[in-house]
């Protein structure tokens, strides 16, 4: 059995190959060729532990994650876990990989898919709300799928600013990379804009004119009591783009604006469509929101296997 | 993070400590000091894949194992897969073990408290219809729990019974290992009886005479449409004791024979009241039944990653 730590996975990674694997994800889900029972999730205290499997036919898979909000304040990162990889003939298990690392890198993904196919080829600016370990992610993908010129970054938490902004510059050093001052100024400077945080309301202005023409990628709301959108920006939208079939339901951002019937049901799209098809979303005023699925996980993971194993990467360990 | 091969458990593993693990996982139940929510079934072609998870006070995890029969026809095992054990506070992963092997050695101690349990101190003699992975380990602990001089063991497929019989003689010297021509045999000379199959109908001949004053221990059916023990056992039975609650429905041991009204509900009790409170079944025949639960994984995963760490074993890697 292979074990895939975090560093080996920085290692082995080539975001280009991970954008693949999210856009594979969606033709497979469009095509139906995957079992994928709903996630299970058991909360004990402060910790969440959900437990995400899926089959495709290649292999199957189970991610074990949990969330604890409050590892933060002892300096312990909030998503921890990891993903076993099986054979899908014998059952074996293949290989375990370090999940919160997977979760990052394909979470970071789907966001990029999501704006290769929601924006204009050629956006050059880039905003975030939350500056946390997902921002982190979302911004590298945002920059592989677009040309990205200049970043525009925002947090509540205004001290992690500087140095989220210098381990982003290693990472990116030819993108202008800007602090906002305020989330006004962040959205008017930029043409897409991305929400990783775990917020209970809105974190964008509730202005239609600050809102309108922009593109919004969803990335933090993914219980029905979290939001990161504000109400106006929904009458803006012919329809809002979504991974799963179940996103309405979990996430505060789909959930809260339909039971307020500012959009309805038959306005919520699955991209995996469009994925599919190769076929781009034009639309003046856009959002893509992502809750993710055990799918992405498991077809993401089956990539780092491989690549690892031709590689020579990774510990070998005798099960 | 630490990684237990099943050559790692082996070498760590103390089957007197098994069997007080399981005893305190009763306690644990008993009193109602555990989240552990229904396990999760998935099924893909000829693999379930069965997901289940547990929280005790001290830490939680979650055995991901497969069972393949068609496994056999390859040369490979018919059990798959990982346990992973979480720190309770911060949720991080503090060991992934071969659960293959630790579903083995659980198992067994589960039938080894069932016999402690429900046959009498001065039994010497153990059959075994079964010779499988469980069956062996069955046995170890039978011979651990009880001061037992000679085994009768019987299996349909009469093959496997030569091999069987050598590699238990490595593991009990001192014991009288006799291989039976027929379960009437097996059954006749021996006072404890342990099936371990995965038959769906009774492997035990359907004869009073023959099962009257016997202790049976039921280990292989988990699923409704399985079944070991015969009609006629029931009426010789004042009461069934069974490891968990949800027993009386996942196994076909006992939804078959209270559909049948051979038993009913209130005949059904939990062993743990009975461990919790240190107090002996005392019946002329009698029926222990298993199906297992996540709460022995999780409370024998935490002794086996407390002795790896104690005497240094496994392999430390960094996830």
């Amino acid at each position: 059995m292979l074990f895939l730590s975090s560093k080996d996975i920085d290692e082995l990674i080539d975001c280009k190959d991970v954008l693949k694997s999210i856009e594979k994800s969606y033709c497979i889900h469009y095509n139906n060729k995957y079992l994928m029972p709903d996630r299970m999730h058991v909360h004990s205290d402060d910790t969440t532990l959900l437990l995400m499997p899926c089959f495709v036919e290649s292999c199957f898979g189970t991610k074990l994650v949990t969330v604890n909000k409050e590892n933060a304040n002892i300096g312990v990162p909030v998503i921890n876990g990891v993903m076993v990889l099986n054979d899908n003939k014998t059952g074996e298990p293949l290989a375990v990989l370090n999940a919160a690392s997977l979760t990052g890198y394909r979470t970071g993904a789907v966001g990029g898919v999501g704006i290769k196919y929601t924006t204009p080829d050629n956006v050059e600016s880039v905003g975030l709300v939350g500056a946390g370990v997902q921002g982190f992610y979302q911004l590298l993908y945002a920059c592989t799928v677009r040309n990205i010129k200049r970043i525009n970054i925002y947090d509540f938490n205004k001290e992690v600013l500087v140095d989220f902004k210098n381990r982003l510059l290693k990472k990116l050093p030819d993108v202008d990379i800007h602090i906002s001052d305020s989330v006004e100024e962040m959205l008017s400077l930029s043409e897409v804009v991305i929400c990783t945080t775990s917020s209970t309301k809105a974190v964008l202005p509730n202005d239609e004119d600050l809102l309108k023409a922009k593109h919004f990628i969803g990335i933090g709301s993914y219980k029905p009591n979290m939001r990161e959108f504000p109400d106006s920006l929904y009458p803006l939208l012919k329809n809002v783009y979504v991974d799963t079939p179940f996103a309405s339901s979990e996430s505060g951002d789909l959930s809260q604006p339909l039971a307020q019937k500012l959009i309805n049901e038959s306005q919520i799209l699955n991209i995996d469509k469009f994925v599919n098809d190769k076929e781009d979303i034009v639309e003046e005023t856009s959002l893509f929101k992502s809750v993710g699925m055990a799918l992405f996980d498991v077809v993401v993971a089956d990539y780092l296997y491989n690549n690892a194993v031709k590689l020579g990467k990774g510990t070998e360990v005798e099960l």
